[in-house]
């Protein structure tokens, strides 16, 4: 099956707005080994997008289209298909209807605007499908030898579409079956580790489509299965070869995982960190509800900070550094006291690019973690890559400590 | 002029990497009143990329092409483009020489890889455009009635080559004159205001581009001029009109620049935070060098933490909340005495989605700075969007109250 993509907007050919839908699109296509031959943007210019249809009806087979289905003048989406099929755009009374609702209920006392009806609008004879995150309806059309299906752009709209209707629609008209789908959420193995941790794998489980995709720090790997069942087979044997590295699958989040396991064992967390200046704080009060376990953070940088804050003994810094497992445990317990709080972490180390020596390079970072009855973990770690790279890596790596110590 | 771009990469097609240089290079146009008609993706398949580049010689009077220049047997550009002109691929040796040198520094102990030369070629009679950001040369040629520039996909190299040469060149080709172009970088306004600031503005310097780009919480004004006398005049009269809006321009960035405000007055920063749970610091230390005036963050979810590590009398939070100008005073002073800083930021607020009260809604932010000589300054706020929007807004928000203390 020759498969492209068409975008349309003037948006994205300005540069005010990066086409974020494609690779949404591209890579759940390739989970499925299914690949798109081509892209292509045009603006909202009336030629050029029907000059796009055109050439996309000779030479694929499908077309996955997005944009231009707003309610303004520039939204030519609705009408250029309908020119294209010898048709009129009719309403669409389903969508028109939820339109009325949704007005009414947001805009209680404010008529709606006439051109509002525009966007529950597709050709006639097309087939209409539902927009289950708004208002504007999806459509499906055949030009040629080609099967058209037009998504709006918004991205939340664009992904519910593709995940609803397009891919399955997708995946029939090129055979494929049907599938089930997991992505499993790794953090600490390298990209090689995970490897050779599968090695085998694929082949034992022959149905099974496996991708791999670093998204830094994390990897993610992606199954997809043509039953149930078998995915639930490749599931847990992957669960078992990778062990603690999963922390999670699909739309679970690091930091919320983390903060999940706190909240249900009822404990409470507090920080001292150094290097990583408050990111660790920031990624788990990123968490709505995370006030429910997050008690506080010291983001300590001078060495007169870890000591009035987290009472890091000043004999402590001067024998062994501030960058050492001793000053790590040191804010693990001080942060854990100061807050009164279950667990502690504590991080300090070199994110650069300035501040290495030959003994205490760029990159190095001890990590601690203080808990309940004299427990305490440390860890000295040597990481690459530049300053937002390592602090990343560093925060993760320090949260992942905790993880472990939770389990 | 008939523009077009044209990107080649398997990684693209199969989204396990968005394709950033474009939206880059359209924005860069837009600044200068060109815009390209059509962005073509393909992948790394020689008869599709061969299909693009012929259709873009019959359509487009300049065609920029993008990626395909490393070493590996993936990488087509060069063979294509040269197969497309009739002619075979050519040694570039000053390219040839810097690849070699690069080695050596770099890793010294190995030798070359024999493919790593395919990276220093071009098609013989194609005019060879050094790379300043790397080794793989950019070409030029033309083909049909279209220029072609060919530029390497690694985006540092992509962006400097842009700059340097495919800007200048096709406003040349355009018959637009060479220009010279500023960037202004404001926070605190709604663009709305940005606009009515700005009225008659453009018509006062109609030689002068003015684009708007809001890049949330902040405002991007780009101006572009023919001459730098004319561009000097415009961005004095937008500065006066804009005021301390602007914080800075191109390079500059917000954090860094209160940072360096601080440095320059050789004073420091401790920072008490709530509801930004540590995104201040964070934003703050993302700067490397950072440490020379920055102090301490502390995040104190909990009230006892804001007893505990900044001092907040428990009586102030009994009368008037943890969400009250008092508190957020208390934690800018707290901040301040317990890290000895110059300079101390307090917030506290409802950053949602849930928490918010009829008196205390999601989005309402106190925010305060506190320095020598009992200068203190508190704000109340009411921001709008989701928890990170409100979470982001905040902290720029209390940046900015410093960074107007400072000035």
């Amino acid at each position: 099956m020759k498969l492209e993509l068409l975008v349309t907007g003037d948006e994205i050919l300005r540069g005010t707005i990066a086409d974020t839908n494609s690779p949404y699109l591209l890579a759940r296509l390739e989970e499925r080994g299914l690949r798109a031959e081509r892209v292509v943007s045009v603006g909202d210019v009336r030629e050029d997008f029907l000059a796009a249809i055109r050439a996309a009806s000779e030479r694929a087979d499908a077309c996955v289209v997005s944009g231009g289905l707003g309610p303004t003048e520039d939204d030519l989406t609705v009408d250029v298909a309908s020119e294209l099929l010898g048709v009129k755009p009719a309403v669409h009374t389903p969508s028109l209807d939820r339109l009325r609702a949704r007005w009414a209920e947001r805009r209680r006392n404010e008529p709606m605007p006439a051109n509002a009806e525009r966007m529950a609008r597709a050709p006639e004879g097309a087939e209409v499908i539902l927009n289950p995150a708004g208002v504007a309806p999806a459509f499906a059309l055949t030009l040629g030898r080609c099967w058209f299906v037009f998504l709006p752009g918004v991205p939340k709209e664009y992904r519910a579409l593709v995940d609803d209707v397009v891919l399955p629609r997708l995946s029939a008209r090129a055979g494929v079956s049907p599938t089930h789908a997991r992505v499993l959420r790794l953090f600490g193995p390298a990209e090689s580790q995970v490897q050779e941790r599968l090695e085998g794998f694929s082949q034992a489980h022959p149905s099974l489509r496996v991708g791999y995709r670093p998204t830094y720090p994390e990897i993610h790997i992606s199954l997809v299965a043509p039953t149930a069942d078998a995915l639930a087979a490749a599931e847990a044997e992957a669960r078992a070869r990778l062990g603690p590295w999963v922390y999670g699958a699909d739309a679970d989040r690091f930091p919320a995982v983390v903060g999940a396991a706190l909240r249900e064992r009822r404990e409470t967390l507090a920080v001292g960190e150094s290097c990583t200046g408050g990111l660790i704080a920031k990624l788990v009060t990123d968490v709505a509800g995370s006030s429910d376990y997050f008690l506080s953070g010291a983001v300590v940088y001078a060495n007169a900070a870890k000591q009035a804050l987290l009472s890091v003994p000043e004999e402590l810094l001067a024998r062994h550094g501030a960058v050492s497992a001793e000053v790590a445990l040191a804010l693990a317990h001080g942060a854990r006291g100061a807050a009164g709080a279950t667990w502690g972490i504590g991080v300090t180390g070199i994110a650069g690019p300035g501040g290495g020596t030959p003994e205490k390079p760029v990159g190095l970072v001890h990590l601690a973690v203080a808990g309940a009855s004299g427990y305490e973990r440390a860890v000295e770690r040597r990481f690459f890559g530049d300053r937002g790279e390592v602090r990343l890596v560093a925060a993760y790596s320090a949260l992942d400590l905790l993880r472990k110590a939770l389990r």
